[in-house]
């Protein structure tokens, strides 16, 4: 195929997972890339650490490869940085904006650090930055969001963009097994690192966080920015429980604009942490090790993206995808959306994101105990949605978690178990916390059941689930803390948010 | 905020429910809009049937409006044709383009009929032509498809890409009522046309899929090339038998390329007719008036994009992002992609189509039926995978479809129903139509079973149910119209193809 421009000259930086199959790509499909381009792609280098160790892609010139890959990322028109780290990476990346060369990277840890001075490096050298791969693998996001939702405003989204931690959650949920046991068998699977830390911690997903936040909000979120937690203290209670009303847990990315109430921007929360999701969510449905990013805009409404978010071949397609507009740029003229900041939105704590959360209480299995728990709770100033009191089955020797009760426990079980009271603010207190007269009705209901067995005494004890109406991360916490000094609860077992709602 | 460059002029052809949004967003996100263009959006003129009957967004200077489309198409930098139909929209493009203007439509009729000639128009021109509004609405997938999927080879797309339809199937499965009734409703609700024909009859998905088949492939197809079924015909009980064997009927738009079994491709085959998808496949879960678009492309793997198909604000998010695109070129230079027909693949006839079928057989209840519906299969050279045989419960008298019937039929069903047989060739013969041997055995052991009750005679039959294996679309009709003329089919009840596997 002829095509009249001058080539496009590539330099790959980094030849392992990615990288091998980006090269591979460009070797074997190089007629249907000059034809998408309008130029050929002339692949002029490869940069490994060291050539005596390198593992040829098939069909690589071997003359190509270099050690050196600063030099090469001024050699080129289109540099691609596979090599991951901060450095020799950012100094590559910035080497070639100097030297006019656009870059395309997959390099999630340094966009989320140092992304705002790489974007400057690019907007002075009027050259593209593409990192699509960053996010999500192969799930063409980045320019959805940047792109095609460019006349309208985001507010929300909520991403499943690691697929080491949705595949160890999905496997807990669907097999009901621990953490270690499905963490283990996902490392000999190839699903987890043999140091998972990054991913099971939550950072990998921070990191991609930040990127969708930065771009969702043209304001600039760095990693520092996210709120972060790991799922490694999920339990099969907690998921367990969560069937129980009809969720799954996930590990949830969430970037979100807090409005100020005043039809204006508080400012954006970005945040990594398990979710309770309602089984009927689009995003309750990806499975194994698969992404999905759910966007909230105002016009479009509810959108989601989904595919695979990591494995060498789907990654390289999105690193492909982005060298292709680069080429096109260089050959045809024109550059992409550089970085976007107009908004610049405020960075706001955690603890003013609004959420909901679900409180499982182990409490003293006596009567008054529900009206104590939402008092504690209203003067938090937190409404309760829903309270679901279970009693709790318990071995009536020593031998802790062995065997069922006794009479007393299989009679509370039946008595009570599967009884989810829904308790709404009055029509005329809307929005208002729950005070003491529709829980102590509740609490009453409860303690006629609870009471029939004769139970009682400070050895029983029963599981109080609280679900709240959207609040203030801070009010919640406040909350927890409260219901944790309460005498009547005998633990806070777990703590998790609601998304998706 | 200001901006150096000089204002991007935009007329806005259309006014009706799209028309009036995208008004709307230019004059409410002004500002946001500016900062993403790098220039102000200077709204010049809005063209309407009658002025005197228009009803103006608010915010729009009645000194906006003209009755003369085509003379403001050739006074503006973005055209944004949402007139829909043939004409004048299709001389209205002509003329932005004539005049220098680059255009953006959703306007799929028109350019699944006349894409070629209105992309050569905006070619020669040097200008931009963006529809994504015209497929699935507010979902970006034009973009996606044609830009970031750039580096990989797109082979299949399956599409829920007409809200009207997925909303009266999903309907008739959620509840369990028959396609009047529920269209009826669906027109109530406004999620049907009074005169729904284009929707229910497949019109609309097949102008979709004529537009995706030609991003996908590289390639020219038109409308007449796309095979079309609506959803008419699909009964309660396709929808049961598809609930049955784990599945849910949606009407699909399907794109793919056909191998010629040598490394090459024999060409595209694009259609739109009702397919059982498999419950577990992520287009299964797409309800109500959503729309999806699932994407296999080699390197990337699988792909799914959702979000709202329709409606005035969604669809005007879909037109914005591509003013702002288009307007972005205008301020700084650059175009996208224009029309890419290098591969230049043959519209293939649907008979060339790979596909699996179930057939619903009535049956004659007596011994030896099976092998003949096996023979018969197997002599078209096509491959079973699955035959499942329920006893039909009869009206004793001629009282059609009314009560249940007598011992006879209770007895086959309870012995019959749900036993599902799967046959596969044997291993010397992998790949070979079923042949007698295999089907004789199955048969005996389901003769074995119905003979019991001594039910026999002519009036009394059982359902079959054949899946086949994947094969040609015309062995698969000459297989249909086979098993209808044998003496024991008493009739060919239903025949629908299983797709996503």
């Amino acid at each position: 195929m002829n095509h009249a421009k001058s080539p496009v000259r590539v330099a790959v930086l980094g030849c392992g997972i990615v990288g091998s199959e980006v090269i591979d790509l460009l070797l074997t499909q190089r007629q249907d890339l000059a034809a998408r381009v309008g130029a050929e792609l002339e692949l002029v280098g490869v940069a490994v650490k060291e050539i005596a160790e390198a593992v040829l892609p098939k069909g690589l010139d071997p003359a190509l490869l270099s050690e050196n890959a600063i030099e090469l990322a001024s050699q080129a028109d289109v540099v691609v940085e596979l090599m991951g780290g901060i450095e020799p990476a950012r100094s590559a990346i910035l080497a070639a904006t100097a030297a006019g060369a656009s870059v395309v990277s997959a390099n999630k840890a340094l966009l989320a650090q140092d992304g705002p001075a790489l974007y400057e490096a690019a907007s002075q050298a009027g050259v593209d930055l593409y990192y699509e791969a960053a996010v999500a693998g192969a799930i063409p996001i980045l320019r959805p969001m940047g792109e095609s939702l460019a006349g309208d405003s985001i507010t929300r989204v909520l991403g499943i963009v690691n697929g080491t931690t949705n595949y160890v959650l999905d496997r807990m949920t669907r097999e009901d097994l621990p953490f270690d046991q499905v963490l283990k068998q996902a490392q000999q699977l190839g699903y987890a690192e043999a140091d998972p830390t990054a991913d099971i911690e939550g950072y990998d997903a921070a990191a991609k966080a930040a990127i969708l936040a930065s771009l969702a909000f043209h304001s600039r979120v760095s990693l520092d920015d996210v709120y972060r937690e790991g799922i490694t203290a999920i339990t099969p209670a907690d998921i367990q429980a969560a069937a129980a009303t009809g969720h799954v847990i996930k590990l949830l990315a969430i970037v979100e604009r807090v409005s100020d109430g005043q039809g204006g921007d508080l400012g954006v929360v970005a945040r990594v942490h398990p979710a309770l999701v309602d089984q009927s969510h689009p995003l309750a449905s990806v499975h194994g090790a698969f992404n999905a990013v759910y966007v909230e805009a105002e016009a479009a409404g509810e959108l989601m993206f989904y595919g695979r978010g990591a494995g060498g071949r789907p990654t390289a397609s999105a690193v492909v995808g982005d060298i292709v507009t680069a080429a096109r740029h260089k050959a045809g003229g024109g550059r992409g959306p550089g970085e976007s900041t107009y908004l610049g939105l405020d960075n706001l704590d955690v603890g003013q994101a609004v959420t909901r959360y679900q409180i499982r209480l182990e409490v003293i299995d006596q009567p008054g105990v529900l009206a104590q728990v939402a008092a504690a709770v209203a003067a938090a100033g937190v409404s309760i949605e829903a309270v679901r009191q279970t009693a709790r089955v318990r071995p009536t020797s020593d031998t802790a978690g062995v065997g069922l009760g006794g009479a007393e426990g299989a009679g509370l079980d039946e008595l009570c178990e599967e009884q989810t009271a829904r308790v709404r603010p009055t029509s005329d207190t809307a929005g208002v916390g729950l005070g003491g007269a529709e829980g102590a009705g509740l609490d009453e209901l409860c303690e006629e059941q609870t009471a029939r067995p004769q139970a009682g005494g400070p050895n029983h004890t029963a599981d109080l689930t609280v679900v709240t109406h959207r609040a203030a991360e801070r009010a919640l916490r406040t909350t927890v803390q409260a219901l944790g000094e309460l005498p009547v609860v005998a633990a806070v077992e777990g703590v998790i948010r609601v998304e998706g709602e």
